[in-house]
């Protein structure tokens, strides 16, 4: 991600440092939550697996230094180093020979112009069986093979200020979402709706005689399979995110990454997404938003409240007002436009002495920064962040919850056209909807139905128009504009194409 | 508003009350913020105005009780006695004769089939003059009558358990906003933007030099006219409940009220919104939600998290997590379905002893409840509501800040059937918007167009259409449901109709 983190005004304390106060998470009774010698075998954290058949980043064996690419790019020794040619930037795909992504998911990516060392993307892509870990009353229960499920996997993850956390989520994020949903493998695929209580002796929690009429208590919520779901994926990252807590002093975990992950699971798509990557579907022409960013302009409001509600966070450094530019110590006195936590709208304030601190959210676009550092408010990782020059941490006003939409596959008869595409903030910076949209009819429309290189075809050409090519010093749009300088990485996935939905 | 605080668990404890702590207002450099001895004549709080112009409530003569009806209804004592009568639920309207509303808005209310003793919705229609209080460089300045601002005012307030906030706020909100107006008089004429700072030594406050590029602070917000108003308002409902909260012992302020207010400035509607009432505008059949509602469901989150920010305001007797049904003590140890504050999902957790405390939020619908009491999270005074056998305070989870939506309504040619209706809950719990929309085209296309009684009988059509008629022991609709128990205020406001827009 270009420029995420301002290098000018943060530092990274990768060492030593204490963890700074996060919410805490309720006591949840999974694996993960437990202390990492419990963690299930997939979850524990090798560096680099090596001849993983996962998609998730392996280790290169480039020597030059530390870095790695999807295995599913199948890169040699010397395609890495091309990959890593900041000069070239040349795209990458996985070969048209060997086995494709599922569902024929097309994938391109390309490395920044320089901002830093490595691409700091990463990208995933499995198909991840899920075996039930206990059945509906909560008694333990033999595997059962044959009552297990599978989701379809697809994740993007733009790293900061270091690959590690980026790297990180990729080898394991899915995993975490598969442990969170063994507990639920029965209850999903049982038509009736979910059970309110897990217990262990049927019948024993049926509460209807404490209840009285007219009471707020009267009822009892109906819970649907899709927020079970919605509701696995938000603790998986949470628990993806405390286990880089955990292990950032071991293994190194730097920095931090948004995420964007789409998982297909029972006839619906659920695409989860924490910080300033965007997915849309395209359908017959017509664009879907499937996510919305969060940046320090639209999690204004979040940020000012817990600055306001937690004022030792601020340290004495920062004030959680907004301002709409620098207020000069001269200026003390004078009537300034602000905006607090409640308001949408601005009013003029009388100056005083502590609206002279700096402002917990400050800047415009993509300069926006919450404490001068930082210009996206959710991911995983950041654990070590610090407001540069100072001891505080700044990961208390990151969230590493998603916003998870929900979509029905089987409300619609989608046709090999239609497809599902996720990008980095590489592309969508330079990119608008409707020009993807425009290069989706473009390029699936000189390719037949049935062509499963398709999606790639299309993946690439949304990542070399957003590259642009080097000219006049830099690379350039055909429009001359300026290409993104940043690491560009691309999903399509076929919502109605050549792909098998079990 | 029906039920909307349970009086089962409940009670209003009206005297010498500790104020419950509340996010701190910033010091406004305005009148109204002052202590109550710096108020402007117009904010001040007598209880009734005699004879006045305004079309906020005057209090009646009717010796039973003290109770009031907006202004603007002129009703005779007796015409009281009728608006006051439960068992004969007589629509009202502003005369035929006399005086019409601003704009030819139509209005009819019913009071309640017995819930409270009196009709605890109010209302208020006005237009305002706004006279400048000083010029753009903060010196002060001579009044000038030619250069003030009118700005056209509706508001609706739906009050509960006591009819004193309700009509502390018909007879003063707008008098808030006038005095929030005050200060940007010439500004808002001004085509130029907004200055950011009010300096008495013009040029003084060009921070261009300050600061560098490439920062968060190197540009200017830009800050629109519009997002001044909004600002106004924003602090106006702030001041209107900070009035609530300081005359609460003097003048006994009961109860709470919603306010949804309307104001028409400068080419521009701002549709202002705490609480449970609703606009929708209805424009050429289509319609267009002008608001949204806050209710325990629709600010679980927003609750949740100053639950857990803040667990002293849960007084040790309530959970900031949120579960589906009531636990009971012997399903300790067993597995039950929750949400916190993060999440949207919900995922099984396992019963802790703090579990069983009451949830900070519950019940769905129209039973869903703050700390089992309050089923509305938004709106103005409650400054003395605890909870139930407790001392502890519910205002700190309620948000007295509205919501503003704008609409340009130069943008659009409207015609004399396009209007934006205003209703209580009590229209809206048993009407649909579509079935508003079928009323608008069904009433007004039975009137000519220049007919000025058109929108207020479309007003009557809508209360008699949610009221009823009595049948079978209650008030019931023609498909023989229930009408709606609830006070039913409505304004219908035509926007291209034969009323003056200046």
């Amino acid at each position: 991600m270009l420029n995420r983190v301002r290098s000018a005004v943060a530092h990274l304390v990768s060492s030593g440092g204490v963890s700074p106060p996060r919410p805490k998470s309720p006591d949840l009774p999974n694996a993960t939550s437990a202390p990492p010698a419990a963690l299930p075998e997939a979850l524990k954290s090798p560096r680099a697996r090596a001849g993983s058949e996962s998609g998730a980043p392996a280790k290169t064996v480039d020597t030059r230094a530390s870095f790695s690419r999807p295995t599913f790019l199948q890169l040699s020794p010397g395609g890495l180093r091309r990959a890593d040619d900041q000069a070239g930037r040349a795209v990458q795909s996985p070969p048209d020979t060997g086995r494709r992504l599922p569902w024929s998911t097309g994938y391109a990516e390309v490395i920044n112009a320089g901002k830093s060392r490595h691409n700091e993307d990463q990208a995933c892509c499995e198909v991840v069986y899920v075996e039930g870990r206990r059945n509906v009353t909560g008694a333990p229960k033999e595997p059962s093979r044959g009552q297990g499920l599978c989701f379809y996997y697809w994740g993007l993850f733009d790293g900061h200020a270091g690959g590690g956390a980026a790297e990180m989520a990729a080898r394991l994020l899915h995993r975490h979402i598969q442990e969170q949903l063994k507990d639920l493998v029965e209850i999903l695929q049982e038509p009736s709706p979910p059970p309110l209580c897990l217990s262990s002796t049927p019948g024993a929690s049926d509460p209807s005689h404490l209840v009285g009429p007219q009471s707020c208590w009267s009822s009892q919520k109906e819970v649907t399979h899709e927020s079970l779901v919605v509701g696995a994926i938000e603790n998986a990252f949470q628990l993806m995110d405390e286990q880089m807590a955990r292990e950032r002093r071991g293994h190194q975990v730097e920095g931090g990454c948004c995420a964007l992950v789409v998982i297909y699971l029972l006839g619906k798509v659920y695409v989860a997404n924490a910080g300033d990557s965007r997915a849309i579907i395209v359908r017959n022409g017509e664009i879907i938003p499937m996510s919305r960013e969060f940046t320090p302009e639209t999690e204004r409001q979040r940020l000012q409240l817990l600055g306001f509600l937690k004022p030792e966070l601020l340290g004495g450094e920062f004030t959680h007002l907004e301002f709409p530019r620098r207020i000069q110590p001269k200026e003390l006195g004078q009537r300034m436009l602000y905006r607090d936590q409640n308001m949408t709208g601005w009013a003029y304030k009388k100056i005083e002495l502590e609206d002279l601190r700096f402002p917990l959210v400050c800047g415009e676009g993509k300069k926006a920064r919450v404490m001068a550092t930082i210009g996206v408010t959710r991911g995983l990782g950041d654990h070590n962040l610090k407001v540069c020059s100072s001891t505080l941490p700044i990961k208390p006003f990151l969230s590493c919850f998603p916003e998870v939409q929900v979509y029905d596959l089987t409300q619609y008869e989608h046709c090999p056209d239609d497809v599902l595409v996720l990008g980095t903030d590489g592309l969508w910076d330079v990119t608008s909807d409707h020009e993807v949209a425009a290069t989706v009819d473009r390029v699936l429309s000189a390719y037949e139905p049935n062509d499963c290189s398709r999606y790639t075809a299309l993946a690439q050409a949304l990542v070399l128009g957003a590259r642009g090519t080097p000219r006049d010093r830099g690379w350039r749009l055909p429009n001359n504009k300026l290409g993104s300088g940043d690491d560009i990485s691309v999903f399509v996935i076929p919502l109605g194409g050549p792909g098998s939905y079990s």
